[in-house]
């Protein structure tokens, strides 16, 4: 197995609640639980720095692609923590990199990325990244 | 509408993190996504105070009948409490009730209940409350 | 308990898939999952017959209530029905009760019930149910 | 973007049901919902086949990598298609490949990756692919 992403290796860390229904049949959070943390810290990141309106801005995020590798189990009721750092951006593309850890542990039991095109939110075409997004996500590059 | 629950009526609060996933279509969190706090303030509350092991433990709680009153919307990123007490307890079943504020909010926007059987894990018959488990939730009552 | 349903007590069946996030820890459908399905029976019923636009209808409906009793477990990958049937409708909010059954079975594994105002897309004030609704429905009552 | 797979390059095919949940606040199936038609996939298939017993086998599958691109948007309440194959199998893990296409349709919407790593039960450790599990997946290489 790859090295394991550590939290020096993110920009932001947003912790992380565990739910009843993350774990599974077989007693650990389901792999499927994993990209709904990542939907969560990106979208937050983007709504508490001013970046993204998500009920009535002009640009909104559609995701292309994403991915995950699983280190280490986790479960339900666990607190967990939420890294994030930007490994591209284009005109009007970022990819962001994640990771999930323990809360405190150094080691990440998942590391995955998370492909967002912005686009017009009426006609749904993709659109130069805003000003005000571009400087909003400056500390995450 | 009736008179809407404020914290002073519940015996037990835990801060609740929204998620991306919350949010339908509408832009607020689904109906649905109340029954899963439901789930994770009852099963937090149970694991955190020694009653319940759900991974190996002899006694499972079964869910029989729940319900829900919504009173005002709310949606991600928005922190919420749920606030827990236990109206009724049988020889082997117990009647939660829940609520949901927004944080450090005194009227509740939504209200509901949770009826546990507790059975055996192998049988899945009811049994008895165990004494840690009576014990646990004296706080509750 | 009470007298379980029959399929003969509602007036609209939807096949219903079941999903392996459906299953919780102790392996069989989560109480949270039936909500799922009681927004899946009614908002399918509701677009297919030409009731409501979810996309860009002037109208849209609002969840004010629901509850569900669970008489039989079930568990991924059992193939489902759901059953639907209008108990009540007011000048803007309608009751539909609902009911879950194994494939051909005739006795509900759940029921439950589920309160709808609809209201202005953008004021989100109750309206008046629209005669394209009220015909709709017919079939349901 | 890449050439879309096409439904000839799969080898089963499994219905897949949307439900109201999957949307999100866009109107469209949120991307973490394909994940959840991945693992259903999947799952149905090992079950319906006789190789995996999710409730009592000795072997179960922990799935340590994911991965999914988005081609063009679906919505609740179309009817979908789950396709799947399998791309490599090793002495204990199987990489299966999964696309989703709208019912009928012959371009996919999306396509994904999933590698399962077979375990024991108890221990957590990797187990040679039982024999009857190599049986049941002929069909799909």
């Amino acid at each position: 197995m790859t090295d394991r992403a550590t939290r020096n290796d993110y920009k932001h860390i947003l912790p992380l609640q565990t739910r009843w229904a993350d774990n599974d049949i077989y007693g650990h959070v389901n792999n499927v639980a994993y990209y709904g943390f990542f939907d969560t810290i990106v979208n937050e990141y983007l709504i508490s720095s001013g970046a993204l309106d998500i009920h009535k801005g002009a640009v909104i995020g559609l995701v292309v692609e994403t991915g995950c590798k699983y280190f280490a189990p986790i479960a339900f009721p666990d607190g967990l923590e939420g890294a994030l750092r930007i490994a591209h951006t284009g005109n009007s593309s970022i990819r962001y990199e994640l990771a999930i850890f323990k809360t405190g542990a150094d080691e990440a039991v998942a590391e995955g990325h998370f492909v967002h095109v912005y686009v017009d939110r009426n006609t749904r075409k993709p659109t130069a990244l805003p000003d005000a997004f571009r400087k909003a996500l400056q500390t995450l590059t």
